[in-house]
């Protein structure tokens, strides 16, 4: 009893929580939709219809570690999900970005540089006296470079630009004009509407990031060209966050949909080294994070167990 | 009488309507709010009180220009301006783009390229044959370079690039936490906070550009580098739409806000040439234009006079 801990970790398209215990076992593994609330104004029910799944283990959730998009940068949206999580959690907890949430999952208590390309994007560094800095994820409307919203919206751009004459690359543009289904209609008529009628305009763009991979995949020069761009502004998100925590050339690691792209892995690779694969995924370093303050040791097998249950809790049938 | 012609200059902030005769004098001159459906949802509610106010005059109008913003870009919202202006104004009239009436105005019969920065940015040339190509100009989401938005938007990028530590600006960013009255406060909470809390996020956004202008003026490096971006920005798009027009280094007159930048002029003249003042106004353009398809020839001394009215118009306490 009153060994249990409880993470979370929240983002714009799902979130993730688990209730598990020290030895790695998985008591409870449920998943929900996006709880953003810059861009979900669902985020509150979402959030509850999770939480409520837990209450017949308050009592023997000993903490609980909630990583929650956009906590801790406008003050407002933080004071509302606070008193979200106060209301439907009432067992001790603490709620952090869930940026940070996904760099304890991916070093544990050891130094390391996370670098979050989602939607969005961000890069948290962290030294070895455990100093967090960060760079970038101030939201799409004037950062998250080189996220997916930031290269869809880049891909939008240059295919009107090839298509109004400012640019040479005809089969780009043809090609985005044929993802968004317009190619036999008027393109700016056809771009622009698209983009206006969009439901979720943010993650709509978004999802362009991976039509103009697979391009970059078939030697598009504009595709690479905007891959290429991602990479390098997170590679100054990268060594920007590791200048200031005093330590240039430490370990990173990747997360986020935008590194499912071989053309951003192989230049951030070239540029800041191999990578370090996640030890936790985000909602793990939740977990982990909660065994820490609740001083619950770990067992020495924990990250494999964890990691092992939670494929099969998310994927069985 | 039946010898008058109606004018309209719609735009974000504003609209102009003007009722002149063919010496240039001025019958009925009235200004309203911004038309512009992708921003304002009370367009159509702006246009009907500018409209109403001609009705005595329907009789004595021979035929009217419309130039709207937006028009004949996306399919629906041009239905629903035709839709608007049919209803309000039941007499002979044709409905343009405003960067049409501008480039109208600006050299009336003769070739020529405008450049249109105001909160969005467009330029369409026009060749000795009279054929229009245009470059640019397709919306804030994707487009819009060089223009006011596009500035402040790369004001506020840039402004967070040197909080977060990726840019050396310490002076640029204070600026502009100080004129949006945030610098006593968590600056991605202010900035993050400020876009979010903005009536008119658009123009809004678009109104720091001045602000990027002034700072360009005392000798800010990051702000002289914005508006020089915004002039190749600009001059790309006058190069395009003259070559495909084949009228590489034809005349050009700048149009909108944008160009009260000293720095933006600058580079501008020092990339192509010196520029030429418009001949008239964008709402004489819409005023030439009707009496050109009316077929009423204008006399001598029309562009003095209607200037000279429309000044006294327009700026009469």
């Amino acid at each position: 009893m009153d060994t249990l801990v409880l993470g979370l970790d929240g983002g714009g398209t799902k979130t993730q929580l688990v209730v598990a215990a020290s030895d790695g076992r998985i008591v409870l593994a449920t998943a929900g939709a996006g709880i953003n609330p810059m861009d979900n104004s669902k985020w509150r029910e979402n959030l509850e219809e999770l939480l409520l799944a837990v209450s017949p283990l308050h009592s023997s959730i000993r903490f609980a570690v909630l990583g929650l998009p956009g906590h801790g940068e406008i003050r407002a949206v933080t004071d509302a999900m606070d008193k979200a999580v106060s209301e439907y959690l009432p067992i001790p907890h603490r709620n952090e970005n869930d940026v940070r949430v996904a760099l304890d999952g991916a070093f544990l208590n050891g130094p390391g540089t996370l670098v979050l390309a989602g939607t969005g994007s961000m890069v948290l560094a962290k030294g070895s006296e455990g100093r967090i800095t960060r760079a970038g994820g101030w939201g799409e409307i004037f950062s998250d470079e080189g996220g997916a919203y930031w290269i869809g919206q880049l891909a939008l751009r240059r295919a009107s630009q090839a298509l109004d004459g400012r640019l040479d690359a005809p089969a780009f543009a043809a090609a985005l004009l044929s993802e968004i289904g317009a190619q036999d209609r008027d393109w700016h008529d056809a771009m622009m509407g698209w983009c206006l009628s969009r439901k979720h305009q943010r993650s709509e763009i978004a999802t362009l990031a991976r039509f103009v991979d697979r391009l970059a995949d078939k030697g598009d020069e504009t595709a690479i060209a905007i891959m290429t761009a991602a990479a390098a502004e997170l590679t100054i998100q990268l060594k920007t966050a590791q200048r200031l925590a005093g330590h240039i050339g430490q370990a990173w690691s990747p997360a986020g949909s935008v590194f499912d792209s071989s053309t951003v892995m192989h230049h951030m690779t070239r540029m800041n080294g191999p990578c370090q694969p996640a030890i936790l995924t985000p909602v793990g370093g939740a977990v982990w994070s909660a065994l820490q303050t609740a001083g619950i040791q770990p067992e020495d097998a924990f990250a494999e167990t964890f990691t092992a249950e939670l494929v099969r809790a998310f994927t069985s049938p």
